[in-house]
Parts: structure tokens; C-alpha cells; sequence
């Protein structure tokens, strides 16, 4: 077994703390990989927390990972040691269900293995990237075409195929006008990339303030959605819309927005429910609602690769490891731009410091 | 002006009773039809009562109609007198909107002539098919191909076209498995059309009674959606769901038997929301919850000769015209196989002896 080092929460209400605990060795088909970045989502802060009620403790969150190849198995082929890798929201499915052999892993009929909280293949819990190291079979891990900026990219395995896969099964492009709404981690992404795939973009946010930045990160219009004029100023012109708020919310008030056949994807999970969306709105514009979960692995390379291309990268704010706890809460306050990312070095010194 | 009798609601709580009133003269691009049944629909009874809150008072409702041709304007070229027509759910729209270049006359942009309670080209209130004739522009004119029992064609102007715009647009056919809840007005029309389409069709009933009936009709498999295990079993198996039922109902119940990129669409708007549907259930299997709102006027054409090529027609319960209170209350019970058609000679007769 391999030795690691992570950042583990042992109950709902303990703060994240240094944890000591092992991986497993290196199979034949197995990628070990020293974690140099990795991003943190709110599904992180979700499950430390069991804010879904499914967690097994301890708990060692993470799954927007980039780090370097320190080891491979015999029957790897696609890295060597040295190679800069990613891994994201999904380190294992059964590859045989009707989903896995479309490439569709994460609607694995017979559940893919998360890369934290998962079932492992040894019977016990998967533990995901707040950590020194991982070892992931080869399959599930992403090569990265980003020559710098690394930490920026980690978001990506997540925020970035979250965002991607529902726009490109959309059909967003050149001639859409597509809305996003919440400028979070989430959004600043699928503006970012809405923007790259070609298509117009609309902002929506409650905040003001953000209108500056929404333009900057490629919005071409910029939508306070409290603002009941400038909403209704959208009404039936949006092909698409991308709905990043995890937030109860009116659905109704982007629903409204869309032209006839449009649909609204939601991304966003909400603890408690939204407030019941109208069956008319859907009736009379035969508009959409529907959900989207992350991407498939051979998706997430294609993301990879159309971001490292169009030079997209996650906005973040890096932290030390320590500071793990604070940035939960200040991400529950939306007090980030736009990612945090845990600059893994600071676990590495902290417990040589230790030793 | 062309005299016109027939029976109208007078305000939310009247009874509707007989009310003269004119139609328009025939223009050159009208056709003037003598009305010989009518179905009876539940927007109807939602209209007369006020319960949309748009209520034009009087109010004449009926929106399936057939009858014969007695009349044509000088440009009319696809009917002549004698002719057996049907009149839908719309009358008029403006026919250059994009939507109506599509033939998608419902979701004209600048609002469809609603059969009833519209506003007609004269300014004032359309009146419907509870009445003796009707002046309506060819293009909205439908040709009946069923060589017999017209009166139970009539509700193949809304029911039909209602359920089989969405069969249609979501490709129901062979190899599709294809849920339908509710076994009433529309219900009952899907079961016949997606059988007739080719799909494996499973009808979702409260009432374990039905059973028998829904077999008779055309599915292949009934389940007591109040029975848990009998739903349990349904789970990820359906292509597509088409949900005839108007009043509010665990949405959620339906969405979870939906296989990956299964669509639910609904028909009925309930006067009180639904419970709000967890969004995790379309996310986990980027399911679609949509709207669908009858159909144009080329696809209702289509629809028609579908059926009559077919042999469909409504099980429907023949009234007379001064049964139509007593039709609302039983419709209001569920208690109608399956749509109340009224026959309109009963209100020539009327006419007559008051005469």
C-alpha cells in the first residue's frame, strides 16, 4: 500500500484536519500521481459536511485534480512518468452498461465510482484529491494540453465539464444566443466557453457589481435578474440556458426568457427543492427543463483539449491547505473569484514541518 | 351577418344555456360550416368558468368540431359545399411570424385566434362549436378522410392533435417504450396513437378499474401508479412519457421510470402547480421535462389522416346539446368513455320547438 497525507473531515460538524491514510498499490492498469493542485468545488463542501446525507467518514473530499505521473502499471500506455495528468469527478464505472460503452461513464447503470465517497474497488471508501497523491486506473485519467497555468486548469475537471457537456449537447454555437445564469465557479466557466464555442452570450446575475466581470470573461450583455425590466427585455429571446444556481429560485423568470423549443439545463443541485416551475411556461413555448451531470472521460479530454486550444482557464484564488476551512465558508458566501484551489506544496512543507 | 344559435355560459357560476348571437358574413377566403358535432374538452368547461382568469363573457365554448360545408368564398379552392370538415382549438394567427412560417401556428408570436374566447379579425369574441354554424378562413379549415362515425372524430381536433404533436415531435415508433398517465379525454387518444405509431405502450392509471379498458385500447401494459412496486418496476425504462393529467401530481413519480435522455411532456395545465420536481432526477439521467401545446394546422391535417388511415376515432359518449351542465359535473368525476361529443341536431330541435 502507498502511503498519503490529506485533509479529511471526520464527522459533519469537524472542521477538515490533517489525516493520514493509504492508497492502493499500483495494478497493472493503475496511474500513481503526485497531486500538485486541486480545486475546490461546493460538491466538496456538500459531502465533508453530508449535506446529501450519503457520506462515509472520514471524509477526504477533492475531484478537480492535476498533478504529475510519478508511477505506472504495466499495461499503461498513455502516460510515462513525468507526464502532467488530470483527474476529475469519476475514477471508475463498470465499462460495460449501455452508458459506459457511449462514453456516457457517468450515467454508469450500475453507478460510476466517485473519486471521493465512492465505493473502491477494494470494498472500502474512495478518497479524493485534498491529498498528496492517487492512484486511478488509467482510463479514468486525463491528459492535459495546458503548457502553463496549471493550477487554473485543475477547475476544469469539474466546473469545466459540468459547463461543456450540456452546451455542446445543446447545440450552442455560432447563430445562439445563450443565457447564463450565476457568475460562480460554475459560471464563469460556461461563460467562458459559450463564448469560445461562438455563441452570444447573456449573463444573469443578482449582482450587479458583477457586470464588469461577466464582460471581461466574455459575456456580451450582462442581465441583473432582480431587475424585472431588463428581464422582460429578454423575454423569448434565448435559445439556451445554462442554470448554474444550486439556490432555490424562481425558475419561471429564465424559463419566460426562452424562444420556442428552448431549453433550460440545470446544473445546479439544490438542497431543498425550487419553487414549482409553471406548466404553462413550458406548454405554451413547448420550452425544456432538464439536467445535466459533469461529462464523460472521453468528453472531459475533449473539453480539455478545446480549452487548452482557445486558452480557457478556471479565474481562481489559490490557498495552503490550512486554510481549507475558511475558504468554505467563504465560498458559502460567494466571497471567491471565481475557484479556490489548494496549492498542494503547503501539505507537502506542513507535514515535513511535522515530522 | 349569419344568425347563429347555440348555448353559452354568462358568467363564472351561470349554467350555460341558449344564446343567439351572429357570425360573420363569408369572405372570399371563409368557409361557412353547419356544425353537426361538437366534442366536449376540458378547456371548455376551464373557460366558461373562469378558471384561466381570461374569461370573455358570453361565452360559446367548443373546439372540436365537424360538420358540413354550406357555404364558400370566392377564393376558397379546397372545399366545396357538401364537403365534411373540422374546426380545431384556433381560427386564425397571423401567419408570417416564424412560428406560423413553420407551420406552427399555436406558438404564433403575436397570439393564435383561439377558436373560442379569442379576439376575432372584427374586434369582438370568438364564439365556438356549442352552436348550430361556424365562419372560419379555409386555412384553418380541416378535411376529414374517416369515412363513418364522424361523431367520434370530433375529439381528434384537440385531444387527438394534443397528444399526437408531442408522439410526433419525440419520435415515439417501433422500439420505443412509451408511458402515457392518465386514462381520460387525452389519455386515451395517446394509448390509440402511440399504439398505432408502433411504440410498446404503458398506460399509468390511479384506478386499478381501468385495466381492462386501457388493453382494450391499445396498451400493452397497465400499472396502478398508486401501487409502489408496480411503479418501482417501471424504473429507467421508458423512452418517453406523455402525462395527460391536469391536476397536480408528484411529477417525480413518472420522471424516475425515465430511461437516460428520457423527455416527459406535458399536456395538462393544472390550475395549481405540481409539487416541485427534484431536480436531482433530471440530472442524474439528463432527463427533459417539457410542454406541448396542440398542434399546427398542417400537423393536425396530418393527425387526421393518420387516423383515419388507421381507424382511429374517440370512445366517446354521444349528448345532447341541454345535457351540457350535467356532461361538466360527470367530466369534473372522471365519469365519461371518454369524451362527450354533442350532438348538435339536438339543438336544432330545440331551436325548432321553442320556434
Amino acid at each position: 500500500m502507498i502511503k498519503s497525507r490529506g485533509y479529511a473531515a471526520q464527522s459533519p460538524t469537524d472542521a477538515l484536519a490533517p489525516f493520514q491514510f493509504e492508497r492502493r498499490d499500483v495494478g497493472p492498469d493503475d496511474v500513481r500521481i503526485d497531486i500538485i493542485y486541486c480545486g475546490i468545488c461546493h460538491s466538496d463542501l456538500h459531502t465533508a459536511r453530508n449535506e446529501w446525507g450519503n457520506t462515509i467518514y472520514p471524509s477526504v473530499p477533492g475531484h478537480e485534480i492535476i498533478g504529475k505521473v510519478v508511477e505506472v502499471g504495466s499495461q499503461v500506455s498513455r502516460f510515462k512518468v513525468g507526464d502532467v495528468a488530470g483527474v476529475g469527478c469519476m475514477v471508475d464505472s463498470c465499462q460495460h452498461c449501455s452508458s459506459c460503452t457511449q462514453g456516457l461513464e457517468q450515467y454508469c447503470e450500475n453507478g460510476f465510482v466517485g473519486t471521493y465517497n465512492g465505493l473502491a474497488p477494494d470494498g472500502g471508501c474512495t478518497y479524493g484529491g485534498y491529498a498528496e497523491n492517487i492512484v486511478v486506473k488509467e482510463d479514468f485519467v486525463l491528459k492535459v494540453g495546458h503548457a502553463d497555468n496549471l493550477a487554473a486548469v485543475a477547475p476544469l475537471l469539474c466546473a469545466g465539464i459540468t459547463t461543456y457537456s450540456p452546451l455542446k449537447q445543446w447545440g450552442v454555437g455560432p447563430g445562439k444566443r445563450v443565457g447564463v445564469v450565476g457568475l460562480g465557479g460554475l459560471g464563469h466557466m460556461a461563460v467562458k466557453i459559450a463564448r469560445a464555442m461562438g455563441a452570444e452570450v447573456v449573463l444573469f446575475t443578482t449582482s450587479p457589481e458583477k457586470k464588469e466581470d461577466a464582460l471581461r470573461l466574455g459575456a456580451h450583455e450582462v442581465v441583473v435578474s432582480r431587475d424585472a425590466e431588463q428581464m422582460k427585455a429578454q423575454t423569448n429571446s434565448l435559445d439556451f440556458i445554462l442554470n448554474c444556481v444550486a439556490a432555490p429560485h424562481d425558475l419561471d423568470a429564465f424559463l419566460n426568457l426562452l424562444k420556442l423549443d428552448g431549453t433550460m439545463v440545470l446544473v445546479g443541485a439544490p438542497a431543498e427543492p425550487h419553487p414549482s416551475p409553471g406548466v404553462f411556461n413550458l406548454i405554451m413555448k413547448r420550452r425544456r427543463l432538464a439536467g445535466s451531470l459533469i461529462g464523460g472521460i472521453a468528453e472531459t479530454q475533449e473539453m480539455l483539449d478545446f480549452c487548452a486550444e482557445h486558452g480557457i482557464v478556471s479565474d481562481i484564488e489559490m490557498i495552503d491547505i490550512k486554510d481549507i476551512n475558511e475558504a468554505y465558508e467563504r465560498m458559502l458566501k460567494g466571497d471567491v473569484k471565481y475557484r479556490f484551489v489548494i496549492d498542494m506544496e503547503s501539505l507537502r512543507k506542513e507535514a515535513a514541518a511535522a515530522a
